[in-house]
């Protein structure tokens, strides 16, 4: 049967014209090829010594090729130089950070019993866990974030951690920067003795499908929009052996601005909300899309003073046209609900650009269903300010809320000695990170990291960022009765890996070799 | 509108008989009663302190209780008072050593990463991460342990355990225990101050889809078969806002007796393994249900072996009549396939009892597709003996095994050294516990405990058994730049609760409390 290749092309945000064909849509035997030989490169990564340094061959490829994968994703994504040298730099850290949790293997979670005749209610067997590898990974990327969450980000990062090869389906907004990065990231494993097949890369939206339900493929991970994310979800539960997916779809990201926060600080959180909103042109995941502020005098101020901020923010050009109609069409039906002003209207603007911009809506509009619209993600840089009267008006709006990544309070002084607790309560059943006077955009690459929340937040209970999002590509197996010569070198009693155990219910901290 | 109470009766297995009507199927508002009862005493959980007492007064009162209880549960379920003595015996120890895992806090994952303004490659704030209750938990209990399994039994114990409280879809093999049960347990949470709600009980097929669907449910454990936990499973991700799912399904639990073992141990292992296959009538989920033994004599010394200890070993009456006409009609289907023999013939017994047995069949018959029905788990004393010639025979065998609960290996002395390795590794990946020179059934209640597997053993990566059952049931939560004061004490600098923690990357094993 003939196939029909459907080009990819590489696309210039700025003008809307195509670049260059880079590559061509995956066909079903693409994908196949491209997870056989993940699955066939996958016992190449059960050393963990070879996946650190295969995670550190990564970040020094990349670091060598910064400039032409600046240049590459700049021109397709139009995010600019600054920001995109500066992501390649969080990738290589974020690279370098899951090489150091490989090597101090508290991930293995090492748990050791050793038989107890004497137990109760029955004699206890010798019993020792650590966890193993899933298998494959596919790793669908974002659009945003064209190396932090794309090719070479936290998801591939942390499955190949974890001993999973990788597969992954290339976000069609950088079609040429992830070419070259899965060029770099294979060319490093090779490097390092490894076969090239510990990462694939397939492009078109099919070749995602086909992906997930491929037999050998057996996790994902996902960052983008609720309507793929779910899709994708769904495909991943139906099939005959369901797999976990770990999707990151969509966030509104709420913060609270108490009385107290706006009388002392009004302007300078007017200030910094406008920073956080309009930054990466509103394209972040963690973009604050809906601020409770206080009616009066000091809910004004903050607004004066985020209408100069807005209006002198700089404009720009979103990751594609699809995105950008998205934007000036979301904006103008939220802009059109009764009650609803634009103090600084957000839109389009020449060319393929768009400005930045916020609304204003009394909080009480905001449970009534007629204003639902609001509660919804707005990709871009836009968000809702609903002013309150009442604590009573704040708590009736949380309880209406979807699951987030982020909630935020803006808290006075007193308040943070204290009776901020309660506030901090009622936020924390709404997201999987709490701030308290700061804004959610930026996401520190740390051990206690979690990027993550209730659905659609997340699709399930994990992070995509720092040390623990390698648990999810790992299953527990525990050993009965193994004679020691049979044991992995994880599981020996002479702990010869110097690894963080706990043994006869005792915990030990190992040898701490990332320290 | 009027509702037609349908009766739920507790019946007798040794007679068929029903014994008393001792509830009634709950409605949907039933449901959304017990559900909300949850939810309202889910505050009263939040201390760890509050969850331990409970579990300690649910097992003493369950102690307290031990002689009705046998009693009740000998009546539904013909398991004997030894064994259900021993169950009973479980479930207290199971309960009290959650508790353990609640007073030492580690499952807590508490995490703190100061704030470093040096850090590379960008400043890093303050983040403290650890892990809350999801919510209301949905728990769908086992037929094949009244208890153990069922009301009190570790999903309950467990998900009490992380501050969850509980719903139970009581199993219809045993009504009235579980309501006897479900009694005690709210007695026990009301004499420790706490509101019966922590614990409901529905009975009724609809209750428990009805269950699994309410918005107010968080997340649900099951025990149970494989469709009728794959329904729920779908159920599960497809409601609008999905939940985790952590079912154990079903496990053919494959065992391999190497050509040394059986050499060296035929008579040992034919006897161990009858006793195995016919422990609580073969109604274990971990039971031995596919047995790789080698041709040649000392295959058939084992055989002679299995034969006379199966002969001797005493029927029994199973669960209900539904599992004895199901075992009676697998056993009759699958001696029926080509090169399958019945050297002790199991069955239908005299009354509503079944005798035990096992067939015999080339293991080179088990490729085909024709013979696909052996590699399916059939509940009831029955395993299935396949021969083979040569190792590559049982290579292609368990290259087709779906997911298990146990695999197991019996080698000869010299394999045990180190050759024996080579079939752990090939092992590993069909099961969540391997085994040497043991028998799969009997769960050991420990940390090192996993009892899950792939796919269809358990629907995710989770166990049922042992101190980490605990994680099914939390999310992770971070807060970023809160002040000392306006943090849960858990993460407060000071470590007031002497909790096992990772600190600027360095762990720090805590007070142990529960050494």
């Amino acid at each position: 049967m003939a196939t029909t290749e459907v080009p990819v092309w590489s696309v210039d945000p700025r003008t809307g014209k195509p670049r260059e064909q880079v590559a061509v849509e995956a066909t079903a035997a693409d994908v196949d090829a491209a997870v056989r030989a993940a699955a066939q490169a996958a016992p190449s990564l059960a050393d963990r010594d070879a996946r650190s340094r295969l995670l550190r061959a990564c970040a020094d490829a990349l670091e060598a090729a910064r400039d032409e994968l600046v240049e590459a994703a700049d021109a397709e994504t139009a995010l600019g130089p600054a920001r995109l040298g500066g992501e390649l730099s969080r990738t290589t850290y974020q690279l370098r950070e899951f090489a150091d949790v490989v090597d101090e293997g508290a991930f293995l979670d090492v748990v050791i019993d050793h038989a107890d005749p004497d137990a109760g209610p029955v004699p206890r067997p010798d019993l020792r866990r650590y966890k193993v590898p899933l298998g494959v990974v596919a790793v669908f990327a974002a659009s945003n974030f064209p190396l932090a969450f794309s090719v070479p980000g936290g998801d591939t990062a942390s499955a190949l951690a974890a001993g999973c090869p990788v597969v992954v389906k290339a976000h069609p907004d950088h079609p040429a920067t992830s070419e070259l990065v899965a060029a770099t990231l294979r060319g490093a494993a090779e490097s390092v003795g490894l076969p090239a097949g510990v990462l694939g890369l397939v492009h078109g939206r099919q070749a995602g499908v086909d992906l997930v339900d491929h037999p050998l493929v057996s996790a994902a991970g996902f960052t983008g929009s609720i309507p793929g994310g779910r899709a994708l979800f769904d495909a991943a539960a139906a099939r005959p052996r369901p797999i976990p997916f770990h999707g990151e779809l969509g966030s509104l990201n709420p913060v609270i601005v108490t009385e107290a926060a706006a009388t002392e600080r009004a302007e300078e959180i007017g200030t910094g909300l406008a920073g956080s909103f309009t930054l990466g042109v509103g394209q972040f995941c963690t973009k604050p899309g809906l601020v409770l502020a206080p009616e009066g005098d000091c809910g004004d101020r903050l607004l004066k003073a985020l209408t100069g901020a807005a209006s002198e923010a700089g404009g720009g050009v979103m990751l594609d046209s699809r995105m950008r109609e998205a934007f000036v069409a979301g904006v103008r039906q939220r802009a059109a609900l009764p009650g609803v002003e634009a103090p600084v209207e957000p839109g389009g603007a020449d060319g393929h650009r768009v400005r930045p911009g916020f609304l204003t809506v009394p909080a009480a509009h905001l449970t009534e269903d007629s204003h639902e619209l609001l509660l919804e993600e707005c990709f871009g840089p836009v968000t809702v300010i609903a002013r309150y009267r009442d604590t009573g008006e704040v708590s009736a709006l949380l309880a209406l809320l979807p699951g987030n990544l982020t909630a935020t309070v803006h808290l006075g002084s007193a308040e943070a000695e204290g009776p901020g607790a309660a506030v901090l309560a009622e936020l924390t059943p709404l997201a999987g990170r709490i701030l308290v006077n700061g804004w959610p955009t930026g996401v520190a690459v740390a051990p206690a990291q979690h990027h993550g929340g209730p659905y659609p937040a997340t699709t399930s209970t994990s992070t995509s960022v720092g040390a623990t999002a390698v648990e999810r590509w790992l299953r527990p197996v525990a050993y009965q009765g193994a004679p020691e010569a049979l044991l992995p070198p994880e599981l020996r009693d002479g702990n010869p890996l110097g690894l963080p155990r706990r043994v006869d219910g005792r915990l030990e901290p190992g040898m701490n070799r990332s320290q």
